[in-house]
């Protein structure tokens, strides 16, 4: 590589990127791990990016109509670090640049939404952020159809790694993209030819360029280092109206002694290989110093938005108070405040008319009252819409000529799905919801983690939640998805036992600003048990006395989804035999958990009665803690449900086959007794 | 769509193929439920491909060299059946066919490889089966390399459909296929233009041939019912040294009223609309029936392989003793009598030399003692190689040049690294392992769940498996993921502690036929705890007692992995203090579980000492069996380790922060006495 030839060419751009690349060693080697290579080869990218391009005031990170910025490649963190610290970003300070990687910096080892407010979204896991992209990217479509160009009309940028196009959900992401016509989607694909195990061509051969372009991609070929080069790719970009891929061909480390190699992607440490690297560079400053003038370039791009932001806020305040009004409370995460009225008259219809569904379609009800009341929300499904029962008569379906459309269909997509709706909320205004079989959660599920880790409300209805699924069989039959659902921190997983509780688990998704939510719900039908109206959100504790015992409480049943009315039937075959039976409706373990020890100790007591969890999946998926802790008689309690993968037959015979009877539970306490 | 002509262009072909579509609107409708569509529609290539192209022995489904059939659009598993029983399987009975989808049948909803001889793989979840097709195509094309043509020489043939190719798994297949010119794979794609929720079109418009070509297979377009295109596009394919794919145009539901529509692909059980077709194809016998010259040559076609077969084993016979023993064992999942001598001698070494490393130092180990005496072992990497310390001196680099090469380079690709190599294990002859970090369990889990539902013992080596991962941060941090393995019926989940459980961990993994093993390992160094040689497999017992309290037992604490060195240091200061501690070493939760109770009451006594249990992951994943159940003092047990998810920062620094230390396991314990 002529580095020297390089540096000629444009010493004002060279320098600019030099700075990334200097603060890039030196955090590296200051943490004494990292990823020096990618922000070293991708410098010249960003810095014409962020100088020519960005719509982005670092005085205001979080401008509504700021251009979004995405490293899917999220490894590379030291290159928005880098970028943020020379833009005088008020969070990355010098002293945080100094700390990355370190206890309690806001410069962690991977890029954190939560901890930096000019960090769009999470990334490490490979393929996230392109996904997510494609969910900010159909955000933008949306808004800007719903609220004119005057208000939204941003681009998003990526920057995806070699590892990101390998992981499968980038081609979900792709495929949605092109679909679609994001024209706003623009990716520069780090094009340095290197894996962590050698080069690309170990185990990859695809021709990136055609690949894209077969999804209906705009692509380009440019060299990576070359600045006009680059903002000539960009500028282009911006005018196609299909989503854009630009194919950087970079030096992974450039410069530097492992240029080129697997050892570049890693941390490069050795002193004397960083000195001669910034010598090349031309650059003289001490670690983690900047040179006053280069500095001074970067602030100057740093707010070079702010014009913009002012223009916007001035269009803003122009608006109706209405339409002010809907955005502001859409982009805080706020619930209408009729929310609470309507779920309430909800509850109070489904009381009294007491239907017998699937909470699938009781999901669908709550949906159909909540949607014409919460424009914000985004519906969809990965190609089970008439299952997952997700579509609601208001929604429109979004599509190139209905950017207003507030249904996506999915496609075979749960991963690409999941991401982009973390995508969606995250780019905010935006409620997302999205269906698929409950067994499904397995694709979904790196995106799934990373709502929760990243704090992302999604909400995932997963239906079909058991063997109720019936003769598609143990491929499409969950039993360890509730539990691998709730041993994930910050999540609630909601398994309603009917209408009102599936109402009331939907009041509390919606209402949750940081934690993602899974529904639980069954393919069969159901009885309505909360046949007397409470105003109360009892789902909102978790677990609740459904049906007290008659005479002297012997027994307690504690059940969840479609168990709990099975429940209830053990319940009047035990009180027939004369055992007082309690039924604790248990639909959020989460929320449960989080109730005081009073409470908790109200709806499971101590006392002498024996306890049996119904559900109709593995036990070790939080059962123990209730059914042999909490005071729990010792040895005297049992759980019913399923202990291996189910089976293909019809539904009810699969629960005969498992044991999850009535008689079952009743034999099962009265074994207690 | 023209039946008429299509009948009449070539009868006997379409009789047929008409029976494949008769019997299958026939199971559907007995069974009330399942997918006719799929099958009716790729009748005629099922058809040709059996007849002209298949090696295949019904009389011998499991013959090793026999061509595989996969179909990955498992829900058309009629198509399997029909054509199963239409050759004269031996389980696939008419009895079983009208029991289609029925309690106990071998006919299940979706094809499960452990109900029937001849299906090769289960599949339901879709783009598995094409992702399992790289695998059984690596397998024979490696497999031909050690055992020569004679022995080895078969094709993989798959059936597709839309919503395989749009699952991001299938993009990880095809890029892996190319890659390695996979010249034995044929995959058919059911270009039908149908998804559940309406046409393609709906969710993508991905170009599939240029997507295909793009990674460098051979593609051909046809018409999936001209029986003359389909027998001269296969023989096109079978002359390709690259994978090929035939995009087969299709209509869905050909000849019934739902041909072409969504509703086409589920279960069309309208008896008129039923006759109507039937009528249609010519079709005029009693459901279920098949008229007798149709069903000979279908017979004669299913015997089509009987002379390959005894060719096949002619040469075999001839092969050296060596070969065939070393081949018949591969094949019957045996490991050679020497591991255990192997793994003994390990063992006693180690508990010599007491090494210091981490535990995946330690599965590299193990892994370079065992690969050389079990010459079918395939080790991988999805890009961590380094990291996963996978790669053994002697294994060799799989390769279009070197087809012998036993270690693949997957690239960036856990989901599709997993699938391929259940499809490895399922083709026979091969003991596949790969690794990637714990976290991207997540990117794997749909094949790991099929790996343990339908009995293939693949090995997956995670390590990184803990906050011990520490600057990456908490995307990078697994906290939850050995509760979603133990949650997953039939999987053993290992955590080992040292050098020696490692060792013994590989041995049980190796040594099972049908329950994958998950290798939870160290990124950190850990010393040896298991310094005294015992021949004995303490870990196949699943808990033992490591290290005995001295004085009075007050306390038991039972630790897994990394925290059993912890737990180790713990014991000491609360011996310094007078109390006597009981270690536990618990490196697989499932093989103690399966322990008879007098076991498990040694290592876990009722008695007065308290309980606490060290894990750096959250409680819920199996530990309240333990801390509360099996006679544990109530409210005398408690637990260390993580509640929510990890930090970026130095390992040990995280460990602090978290309170997993050995001072906080001992403050635990005082609190509790």
């Amino acid at each position: 590589m002529d580095i020297a030839a390089l540096r000629e060419k444009n010493p004002e751009h060279w320098m600019k990127a030099a700075a990334i690349r200097a603060l890039t060693l030196d955090g590296v080697a200051a943490a004494n791990s990292g990823h020096s290579g990618m922000p070293m080869g991708m410098a010249d990218v960003a810095t014409v990016l962020f100088e020519k391009h960005m719509k982005f005031d670092v005085a205001a990170p979080n401008w509504p109509d700021r251009d979004r910025f995405i490293l899917s490649a999220g490894h590379g963190s030291m290159l928005i670090y880098s970028l943020l610290y020379l833009m005088g970003d008020k969070q990355v300070t010098h002293e945080q640049l100094k700390n990355f990687r370190q206890m309690g910096a806001l410069t962690a080892g991977h890029p954190e939404n939560f901890l930096l407010d000019a960090v769009e979204t999470t990334t490490g896991p490979l393929g996230q952020g392109i996904a997510n992209a494609v969910g900010f990217a159909m955000a933008e479509e949306m808004q800007r159809a719903q609220y004119s160009r005057k208000l939204v009309d941003h681009k998003t940028y990526v920057i995806a790694g070699d590892g990101c196009l390998m992981e499968g959900i980038s081609q979900e992401a792709i495929g949605l993209a092109g679909r679609h016509s994001l024209g706003n989607l623009i990716v520069f694909w780090d094009n340095n030819n290197i894996t962590i195990d050698g080069t690309v061509e170990l185990s990859d051969r695809t021709d990136q360029v055609k690949r894209f372009k077969a999804s209906g991609w705009h692509v380009q070929e440019i060299d990576g280092h070359d600045a006009e080069a680059i903002d000539a790719a960009i500028e282009a970009a911006k005018k196609t109206n299909k989503p854009s891929m630009i194919a950087c061909k970079t030096h992974i480390a450039i410069g530097h002694a492992a240029q080129d190699t697997s050892k570049g992607h890693g941390a490069l440490t050795d002193a004397d290989q960083m000195k001669a690297a910034k010598a090349g560079y031309g650059w003289t400053s001490a670690p983690f110093d900047v040179p006053a003038d280069v500095k001074a370039q970067w602030e100057a791009i740093g707010s070079r938005g702010a014009a913009d932001r002012e223009a916007w806020e001035a269009r803003f305040a122009e608006a109706s108070k209405q339409k002010q009004d809907r955005f502001n409370r859409a982009y805080a995460l706020d619930v209408p405040n009729k929310l609470s009225a309507t779920i309430k008259a909800l509850k109070k219809q489904i009381s009294e008319d007491q239907p017998k569904v699937a909470t699938r379609k009781s999901s669908e009800m709550a949906l159909a009252a909540i949607n014409p009341i919460m424009p914000e929300t985004v519906g969809g499904s990965a190609d089970l819409t008439g299952s997952n029962n997700t579509l609601t008569a208001d929604l429109g379906v979004f599509d190139t000529d209905n950017r207003k459309g507030r249904y996506v269909y999915w496609g075979i997509r749960e991963h690409g799905m999941a991401s982009a709706m973390n995508g969606m909320a995250l780019h905010g205004g935006i409620r997302p919801y999205g269906g698929t079989f409950f067994c499904f959660t397995d694709y979904a599920r790196p995106a799934m983690r990373l709502a929760a880790l990243s704090k992302i409300p999604t909400v995932f209805v997963m239906t079909h939640d058991s063997i109720g699924v019936g003769e598609d069989g143990p491929t499409h039959q969950p039993v360890e998805h509730l539990a691998i659902c709730r041993a994930t921190p910050n999540t609630y997983v909601f398994r309603p036992a009917d209408s009102v509780e599936t109402a009331e688990a939907w009041e509390i998704a919606l209402t949750s600003k940081d934690t993602p939510s899974v529904m639980a719900l069954t393919r069969q039908n159901l009885p309505t048990l909360r046949t007397e109206h409470k105003l109360k959100n009892l789902t909102a504790q978790g677990g609740y006395v459904l049906a007290e015992a008659t005479g002297k409480r012997q027994a307690i049943l504690i059940a969840t989804g479609s168990e709990v009315s099975l429940a209830m039937e053990a319940k009047a075959l035990l009180e027939a035999d004369g055992i007082g039976t309690r039924v604790v409706s248990m639909p959020c373990m989460e929320l449960f958990a989080a109730q005081d020890e009073d409470y908790r100790r109200k709806v499971l007591p101590a006392g002498a009665a024996v306890r049996v969890g119904v559900e109709a999946a593995v036990r070790n998926g939080g059962w123990d803690q209730w059914l042999l802790g909490e005071r729990a008689r010792p040895g005297k309690s049992d759980f019913v449900g399923m202990d291996g993968f189910g089976a293909s037959a019809p539904a009810g015979e699969l629960f005969e086959k498992f044991g999850i009877t009535a008689a079952n539970v009743a034999q099962k306490v009265k074994d207690l007794l």
